[in-house]
């Protein structure tokens, strides 16, 4: 449904690839943007704005803007999480290295604040909820890295954690597609509201699917998370029904040298399943998406674009992988 | 000369430090604040924003993100160096490690960039130039590592690094100044060419000192971008007044694991002198110097002020260590 917004978006982001100086430092910016991706942050921002204005292209800038941080962010992480892949090719500090990647990720979240400057729709407070949101993104990451290194980990911190670092940057792209498309105060905060619940139940979808895929996806090893001692929904709950013996035993299987992966996977789920955990991660994410459907029906807007954010968002929710 | 605006600095900066969230990924950027520094950037922009307006703080916001940004760029500087030091303590990713400096820098930066947005000073003009000075520090930092493993830079390329790397931020310090002032395009420019031939200026008065320092300097030790074949214009001056075969002997001079460092200084600051690199390096230095008084002449500005900027100049090409 925002095939059209995508498109305008990819144009956009060719134009910017095409402009770039003959410098390497810019080949690894290059490469992830031609990694491509859904650019579905980027194609809700150009939807919203449509929705308020005439114009399909008045948020080109912000959308881009928002898009190409995405992009940064990968960069980095992808170099704190030493993940050798990203889109199923070589992650930019594996294709080149740990300082190039550090850089042009510094290079291209300059060029993205040029972008978001140079726009023809100067306001401060676009200029400030991005930067806003920047910080809180960067927030989010380090409370997941200082995740990783502690035990207990209730639900709550869990929820502010991907609140952070995930549904902040899609609740931030649709309000700025609101404000730049003229939006009044009220749709433009019901719309980041939706936003972010949407975001929070979309990232607990995610923690779902890497144990419970619903298809066979072909080179993606399942429970990738378990492996990785993730706190994802599904272990925080688990652990919490657990007796410390019962934890510690937990952790010794995962870390068993001499069990394999899916063994490993298998008695993991095996408990997940003993405990209901699952049952708990779905209500836990449809209760984010509640309230994400709430304030979709209390914007004042016409029904047939209430009706096509609902599509997304339940498309979003369907993704099988 | 700037102790006044100096110190206007250092408030907002403890004030912003005050504010900081509880979190730890604030730790570290706090740290690298309170490890202080001359400020001499965003001292002249507010010096600069005093000489065309009466208030003393109306670049204030300005001022601190240029600072809080050069901080940022040492950060992940350091990383990409393996520095352990900054200014005389551990720096950041030995204090903490990698991770942590790249992502508390990347929040530094997003801090940096909200700072700039909250101005009470909107411009789109400010805006561009300080973003786009970004994305040419970033590109001054990636010829710099580049150069590092090539073997014939010449002085034009040695020049545009320096460019980029430090004199366009000085430059971009003192026009973002001059506009939030209420200077006129004119008097903006020249102050631009001021700061971009003084920042050039300064860059290879500073290589001049590793090699030639004016004092005895406790902990420094003299030479040390010889040891690390650093592409200096007193390095690059020399390699071009050798043949192939001396230049092959001269790094392996450099390289020789059974010469200590004092000796290797020696050696190397003697063909210093028999090529006479320090007249080529202090003529080229002070072509740039007399660039920036051409412009500083040029000012439509009343005298005493002019009279300061030059004090300044001169205070920091007197710089000893």
């Amino acid at each position: 449904m925002l095939l059209n917004y995508k498109n305008q978006v990819d144009l956009k982001l060719n134009s910017i690839c095409g402009d770039l100086p003959n410098l390497p430092i810019y080949e690894p910016i290059k490469y992830i943007i031609e990694l491509g991706g859904k650019r579905f942050r980027s194609s809700l921002l150009l939807f919203v704005s449509h929705m308020f204005s005439n114009n399909i292209e008045t948020a080109i800038n912000e959308a881009v803007a928002i898009e190409l941080f995405h992009n940064f962010t990968l960069m980095h992480d992808d170099i704190m999480d030493q993940a050798p892949l990203r889109r199923g090719k070589s992650s930019v500090h594996e294709k080149w290295d740990t300082n190039i990647a550090i850089l042009s990720g510094d290079l291209l979240y300059a060029m993205v604040n040029k972008i978001l400057a140079s726009s023809k729709f100067q306001s401060k407070e676009v200029q400030e909820l991005f930067h806003q949101t920047a910080i809180e993104v960067c927030e989010g990451q380090s409370l997941d890295m200082a995740f990783e290194k502690m035990s207990n980990i209730n639900i709550d911190q869990y929820i502010e954690m991907i609140r952070l670092k995930t549904a902040v940057l899609v609740a931030c792209s649709l309000k700025i597609g609101a404000i730049v498309g003229g939006a009044n105060t009220s749709n433009a905060n019901l719309l980041y509201d939706f936003g972010l619940n949407l975001g929070i139940s979309f990232q607990i979808h995610d923690d779902i699917l890497d144990v419970y895929p619903s298809n066979e996806v072909f080179g993606k090893l399942e429970g990738g998370d378990i492996l990785e001692k993730k706190k994802t929904v599904l272990f925080i709950n688990l652990l919490s029904k657990l007796s410390l013996n019962e934890q510690q035993d937990l952790i010794k299987l995962i870390d068993n040298p001499s069990m394999s992966n899916v063994e490993k996977v298998k008695s993991v789920k095996l408990l997940y399943n003993k405990f209901d955990v699952l049952s708990f991660a779905n209500e836990l994410k449809n209760s984010f998406y509640v309230k994400a459907m709430e304030s979709l029906k209390n914007l004042d807007t016409e029904n047939n674009l209430k009706f096509k954010l609902q599509e997304f968002a339940d498309n979003l929710m369907n993704r099988k992988f």
